[in-house]
């Protein structure tokens, strides 16, 4: 029977992540975050859940969060990108030294766990590679994706000396968040689906043209999963690798709501690019996820399933 | 009018750079160390010069040091790749999260100075690609590399947001350093050099057909300085490159001594190779430095050369 510590369970994928999580037979699961929402604090939990609330920082905190000793780590805290480049410290506090500190932890507590790291697809930075595979030399141009970096260069150091057996999955667009005005900056794709979903207009700012890499909250979820659960000797030396996601254009997202729900959709669109934005976050080259479809890691099929799993979690309503 | 601050400057390096840059006219140099030697502690320093001792890692002595905010910075300090391995969480604190607190500080003083971080070759782990130049990926096997190449970075990231000017030097093997028990790792030329030179026996623990970088310590000062001279429109995003190094073999560096010495220095060397140390160490292929060549950074024309630099320092006795 295994323990598991999902830290940053209070956020989008952490939420997920954790109910799916409470579903299995496991010895122990706590979830760790700053803070929960009033819902999770009050929800009734099965006795071998437990919520514990505070900075992963501070070392009485993590000493909680970390007895008993975990066997998988879910590693999902952070600040994330817009946060990120505005408040470096924060990112350089938040993003590297708590995951440095909750690694060397796990390191002292002699079990060497699994931990898998939520990394991101923003280790590659501007301009992006004609085409990205698990080998692409990660070259991050956003403070985010260079501390996102270092805690993988970290992550593997203590895997290559046996103290902790890491996985860190670059995780593409995860659709749909909610809105929220601190989200990530890669949001828009979430954005553009919720509201015009939800029978709004909405404004992108990426053209028409922008590919992105996407994948549904519920696939992300199974990915992470079978991160924690496969071979270490599967496994590169860097212990990173490309989830696996939807290479798709904005205007396909556009058509594939329209067929969801009504042509009228494509009325409610408009755009105003911006090239910043655009640069790091629509022009998402091909993806060739060699790693991920050996551990048998799966993006959703296609548009429809995508927006089906992504909106399954929202209040939509037909145009 | 320049501030420079100088951190490890009681190290093998930091000690020779201090001398040199006392030589020269600045506003003012601070030597931070952790501990200084009784002779540059005693010694009477031109009055724009002036030492600080302590933990860089603590507040207040950090604050010391950075008073006046330097204009230039080489930041030396740190563990060596031997004590790094056998202590990686001395060496996360010390080269890793200390860097980052010093990156934070010099960001906070917002004069956005120049740089100049000793990384290391040891950015590239093993199995050695068949030849590195400056676009190489680094790949690091040791805790040592792995925390140079995470503070590089870091220091990135610092530069792109215009916070930092940074410049991260790899540097080779360094000869010829003082017989020191916790030393580098690849410091075995550095024995070789200095106990054949001094009518002693040594066993390498790599073997004749061994290849190593080497750059002797005087050049390397020079190449240090040449690095913060540099324009920041020459360096790449990365802000990291390889230093220039005489690409040899531990045979021909035996001919040199002998050259220099006597034939006689043949005989006293034997050979007892070790495969770990051999792959990290002395595997070194051909090194292709387009970056430091345009800045200007020259290698020791050939053994004699290094050799005569790297011994200027020892009492070397003909044999």
């Amino acid at each position: 029977m295994t323990h598991v510590l999902l830290t940053g369970a209070n956020g989008f994928l952490g939420r997920a992540l954790a109910s799916r999580l409470a579903q299995q037979e496991l010895a122990s699961l706590t979830l760790l975050d700053i803070e929960f929402a009033a819902d999770l604090r009050s929800a009734s939990l099965p006795s071998h859940v437990r919520l514990v609330e505070g900075d992963a920082g501070d070392t009485q905190v993590l000493a909680q969060a970390t007895t008993p000793a975990p066997d998988v780590v879910y590693h999902l805290a952070g600040v994330t990108s817009r946060a990120a480049e505005a408040d470096p410290a924060a990112s350089l506090r938040v993003n590297v030294r708590n995951s440095l500190v909750l690694f060397e932890r796990l390191r002292e507590q002699g079990r060497c766990p699994v931990v898998v790291y939520a990394s991101s697809i923003a280790v590659f930075g501007v301009p992006l590679p004609p085409s990205i595979d698990d080998t692409t030399p990660p070259a991050p141009t956003l403070t985010y994706g260079a501390h996102k970096q270092m805690v993988e260069i970290a992550l593997a150091d203590f895997s290559r000396r046996g103290e902790l057996d890491g996985r860190s999955l670059r995780l593409p667009g995860i659709v749909a968040r909610p809105a929220e005005p601190g989200g990530a900056l890669s949001s828009f794709a979430s954005d553009l689906i919720r509201e015009l979903a939800a029978g709004r207009s909405y404004t992108s700012p990426v053209g028409p043209d922008a590919s992105l890499w996407l994948l549904s909250r519920p696939a992300c979820v199974e990915v992470l999963q079978q991160a924690a659960g496969a071979s270490a000797r599967e496994l590169p030396p860097s212990r990173a690798w490309n989830a696996p996601a939807l290479h798709t254009r904005v205007d396909e997202l556009v058509q594939a709501l329209c067929r969801r729900f009504s042509s009228e959709i494509a009325g409610r669109i408009g755009y105003r690019p911006q090239p910043v934005l655009t640069a790091q976050f629509a022009r998402w080259p091909p993806l060739i996820t060699t790693l991920a479809t050996r551990l048998g890691q799966r993006r959703d099929e296609d548009l429809d399933q995508l927006l089906g799993r992504a909106l399954a979690e929202f209040p939509s309503r037909p145009c």
